[in-house]
């Protein structure tokens, strides 16, 4: 009974949550462009002059997450520096002095009987945001919504619970210092893991979820959503080495690919090498990839050609994200061959080819089925601020509303507006 | 057991179904502008030559439901004439005819390592249409999902089996004429209701699932569905009387809203009117409404000013979508009251502003939250066709990807398309 008790108080909340979101969304609807840059530049001084609380209260959940026995890559994310702090005052400065995204008709056009017709750009409403134990993600989503002119209902990893409370506060102080509603910032304080659940139903209140972690948590809020979901699932990203193809250039894009920072979703998992190139261009990249200790799972026809610590190839490389210093190396016959296995083995993530063949590159931009395809450029420009964003708040793999990284554009949606001088319809 | 045994049967076909449209998905993708074209314009020549067999069997559909006691209004739906099929021949070759979506990229900009970043338009993949029993939407829905690239997984209510397979027939005979894939658009002929269920789990091969039809269908898919939904929900439609307005454009504008076709979902429900000029407007509204039998359900603000027939309003009639002559009349005391009244009882699809006031207008435009907002013009006006989409699948009430009419374009997507010269990240 009182377990039955806490979850309807805790939906309770969560509704109350939602409510406060919706009206405080019309508020940031209707807001000027000057009030939400204003919040954004003096947010960044609150970081300044508050970092000490900040950090004081950091360590407090690194400290109990460490007894608790959190692994370190994850103590890692958790952890605020000064350096963290500065890139997070930086993002606040660079994301204020974004353009506006809202508010303007983007085009028009007009109807026989005389109607003008266009679409104006509008914020989607109520963002919830459910996130790992990263802190700086507090800022770097809520940022990004109150940009857009959206409200932001923030959940983040119960480690981070002290941070997030102390960002939030700052959060809804500069919001409230330039005339926003402090509710477009809200953080769930219950580390209660029911309280996404409660959220995932609540469309009546929330336009979209965004959960940004691992595969389980993503999962997790897909199924239960009710409202559209943006979702970054995993990236299995392939390189396909033509042919006709400058070898140096190859080289280096896949060595970028793969080791410059293994742990992310736009590395390189897999190296398909079309079979007239093969003989010359594997022996160089296995040496160059195997000097800084890149571990090569082969296929038959590839391994002769690598060096003696590459191993024969598992069915399960295929279509695996390592995440880390190991390589699928393929031989394939040819471009239908290369496509064909990144259509079986992608993840729609990212997709490179190395050519110098015009044809070619132009059927692989046209037909390989990933949110960025690249003709001779490193898979790791799969990034909101590589590709000209400005910031992002995530990657998109399914490809309604938006296919790659979300920036503040992505946060926004269109609406018909219509001018007329009494028409009616025949 | 034999309903288990049944039921795992079905998702296995569902599977196979889901498996042959993401095979068939990639040649869509792949086909020229001028294939799509020819598929279309062979289907309209299909339907004409073979209209005999077509309403034959949509004539042993009919009969099957009336003696099955379907309603009259789910019988007229369900029932093709020589007519509607005019308007499917007529669908199709003015789809054939819209510009073609997909392959171009619409913006392209430079960063500064002198990547070509850019945005190509692409199809959404696999679409499953989920709909009631209108033979004539399998068409409908048939040919933009081609003309976009798509494929498309069809399953329409059970009553129209017969009809639909037959027009199934035809929609594969013209993919085929034109050298596209048959699968590109696929009849599920299971009238087990779970096959909609096991659809709703296939996200790895379906990119979006398109309820169409009743609330509690769309209720059910949405709930169900892990994949993106486009959605159509209710209409509650608004129209606001300003103070200073053009008395008879606004009782024009009000009349056609309310009586050209009052079960569709841009009719209007409710009249909001401002004190200013209610005790000017609203008898001639009385009058004009009242005469062709509408009948008025006003606040007590509203009734006096009303013909004797006028009711006074209980509180659900607030955001209430009658789907009939019925229309719900207050008297607000402000624009601002009028918007907060929006924003409560209103659903996000149609809201009308008749005014004279410029600043008033420009507020109402931006302020109101729907998929369509209109200043002196009849809500009626949100629709594809007289929008000037060419012709759409549906209205979107979510803000996610298309908000309002959704036509070929917004079947469609973008993925980046990077053109590099062997630039790695630093």
């Amino acid at each position: 009974m009182n377990a039955l008790r806490e979850s309807v108080s805790l939906a309770e909340e969560m509704v109350r949550f939602g409510a406060r979101a919706k009206v405080a969304a019309r508020g940031m609807g209707r807001s000027a462009p000057h009030d939400k840059t204003l919040a954004l530049t003096y947010l960044a001084d609150l970081l300044a002059g508050r970092e000490r609380d900040i950090l004081a209260a950091n360590q407090q959940d690194v400290e109990t997450a460490r007894e608790a026995g959190l692994d370190t890559p994850r103590l890692n994310r958790l952890t605020l520096t000064p350096a963290i702090m500065d890139e997070m005052r930086a993002a606040c400065l660079h994301v204020a002095q974004l353009p506006d995204p809202v508010g303007a008709t983007e085009s028009q056009w007009q109807r026989p009987n005389g109607l003008l017709v266009g679409r104006m750009r509008i914020p989607l409403g109520v963002i919830a945001m459910i996130y790992e134990a990263r802190p700086n993600v507090t800022i770097d989503a809520a940022i990004l919504c109150i940009k857009a002119g959206n409200t932001v209902i923030l959940r983040g990893g119960s480690e981070a619970l002290r941070s997030n409370i102390a960002l939030a506060t700052l959060l809804q102080e500069a919001l409230a210092h330039a005339g926003l509603p402090a509710d477009a910032a809200q953080l769930v304080t219950t580390t209660d893991r029911a309280a996404i659940t409660a959220l995932c139903k609540l469309d009546q209140y929330i336009d979209v979820i965004i959960p940004r972690g691992g595969e389980g948590l993503v999962q997790a809020v897909t199924e239960a959503a009710v409202m559209p979901v943006l979702k970054h699932f995993k990236g299995v990203c392939h390189a396909f080495i033509d042919a006709d193809v400058d070898m140096d250039a190859a080289l280096n894009i896949v060595f970028n690919g793969k080791v410059q920072r293994p742990g992310v979703c736009n590395a390189l998992e897999c190296l398909l090498v079309h079979k007239d190139v093969a003989a010359r261009f594997l022996p160089m990249a296995g040496d160059r990839l195997g000097a800084v200790g890149v571990e090569l799972r082969a296929c038959p026809r590839a391994l002769p050609l690598l060096g003696p610590e590459a191993k024969l190839q598992q069915p399960e490389d295929k279509g695996q994200e390592f995440h880390d210093l190991i390589l699928a190396v393929c031989v394939v016959d040819s471009l239908d061959e290369a496509l064909e296995y990144i259509a079986r083995y992608g993840s729609n993530h990212t997709e490179v080819i190395c050519t110098r063949d015009h044809v070619n590159a132009l059927r692989f931009l046209r037909e390989a089925d990933a949110s960025m395809v690249a003709v001779n450029a490193s898979s790791r420009f799969n990034d909101g601020g590589q590709l000209g964003l400005g910031a992002e708040i995530g990657i998109s793999t399914s490809k309604l509303h938006a296919y790659g990284p979300m920036g503040v554009q992505e946060l926004t949606t269109t609406k018909f507006v219509v001018l007329g001088q009494g028409q009616v319809r025949e």
